[in-house]
């Protein structure tokens, strides 16, 4: 199958590179052409424009930061758009907001083309070890498609729904995620304050009812003070912007949603945006007399 | 060894039954004697008060649900302080304040008697399972005689520090509990409200960073509208008076808890404190426009 990837950062880049590694042809580009250079040395081919890459491949990946790069990428001068053939494919794995993917659909249909949005959770990690979990949106005809290439990238696959469904459930994702990162600071930080060891109560707590992936790696993170990126914070503050712009579109009241997205403005405000999450710990200490 | 417990609920008769099978001699005592009637055909001798249980046990076991009912246990008439021996040990594993686990075992040490506080994670299955977390607070010698009993009760055990701090690391455990419980609810909302299928959402969560066990047995409940108590959720309440409370006494912001708190508040005022703390997504619901 020729495919395209477009978006080669610290999670397409090993995504691009399992898909090469499955046997596909793959044409990259990037706006910085040094990011591609470890996937042209494996085999794929840079190409010097989004529309490039889609005259080549029959089913395009992006996943890149912003909606606004996705509006670029697709229908910016060079974009893809302008060098898709009817028929082809695009699937979008970055998270932006689902009315956002949903235009995007509706502007390719228009040409013939087919969209999934199908943003992922797992991270850098899961990335690497091809172990993602998929949340895609769009019509099933079309995932059936992209479904044995799906399985090179993620471990669980669901289709949501209908354009948007994949987005929305990242939406959730994200605010389940990070909210178990908030509890789990406020959870060591009331441990220490009440002179208790953080690390032995996140021991305890992963054993049980309370347990969590977000316990394992960010709250271990927490007790060894490791605030150096596994996630930058700032991606997590641009996904919450999402979150409740929908909440409100929907007139929608999500309490704990609200607070947790006043705590990463928090955390932006200290400075920690490139840091990793969990230094939504630090934010308490800095609130905190102790 | 021989052993007592008092408390014998949900937690308390599944638990006395797994040490009686173990091959202990265990005294229990009930307020409603009917509790006790399946261990006493077990085997278990019933005692007429809880001194009565401390004059026939070196190790005695409690777990009831109120600060006040472990006082009036201990302390009360005819409590177990009234029959204990220097040197026996009380093992309570209710979920208390931090600061009442510590005046009862300065109050015993008067006495000669140990004490550990010891509440536990892992609701009725896992205490039918002896798959709990124990969080232990006290003396690491007095913890080191019980631990072989506390291995028939449960998978982790973590000695936390002395005591007052099994009940703090239960203190963290509730507020990460019940706050994802929340995230899970609100996450659950949006997704029906944007739309989507909540049970697909939630499945695929499961799979990815913000997978935990909530998200397995709560979003579960939440997608199938089962509202009956596996915990109920007057109990998590409680709990978080105490998390409060401690919060307060410490003078440390901890935003999420609070929200938690109030929704919380909210389930009570509804009628539901009967019911599963899976209801925080009626709550959310009877909120909202939808």
């Amino acid at each position: 199958m020729k495919l395209g990837f477009v978006g080669l950062g610290t999670m397409g880049r090993p995504m691009a590179g399992r898909l090469l590694r499955a046997g596909h042809a793959v044409s990259v580009w990037a706006r910085r052409p040094e990011a591609a250079a470890p996937l042209v040395e494996a085999g794929a081919a840079l190409r010097a424009s989004p529309a490039e890459v889609a005259r080549h491949a029959d089913i395009v990946f992006t996943i890149v930061t912003y909606g606004s790069d996705v509006e670029a990428v697709v229908f910016g001068e060079h974009g893809l758009a302008e060098g898709f053939a009817p028929g082809s494919i695009l699937v979008d794995m970055s998270t932006v907001a689902p009315g956002l993917a949903r235009g995007l659909a509706a502007r390719l249909a228009g040409r013939g083309v087919h969209m999934l949005d199908a943003p992922v959770s797992g991270g850098g990690i899961g990335a690497e070890a091809g172990t993602l979990a998929i949340m895609a949106g769009g019509e099933a005809a079309v995932l059936e498609r992209v479904r044995p290439l799906f399985a090179v990238l993620g471990q669980t696959l669901v289709h949501v729904g209908g354009n948007g469904a994949g987005q929305v459930a990242k939406a959730c994702n994200q605010m389940v995620m990070v909210a178990a990162i908030e509890a789990a600071a406020e959870a060591m930080r009331l441990a220490a304050a009440a002179g208790v060891d953080p690390e032995k109560v996140r021991r305890v707590l992963a054993g049980g009812s309370a347990g969590s992936r977000v316990l394992e790696v960010f709250g271990a993170r927490m007790t060894q003070r490791d605030f150096a990126a596994g996630v930058e914070a700032r991606l997590h503050h641009k996904d919450f912007g999402i979150l409740l712009a929908e909440a409100h579109a929907l007139g929608l009241p999500l309490p704990l949603a609200a607070v947790v997205g006043q705590q990463l403005n928090a955390l932006m405000a200290q400075g920690w945006g490139g840091c990793d999450t969990a230094s939504l710990l630090r934010v308490l200490e800095r609130a905190g007399p102790t």
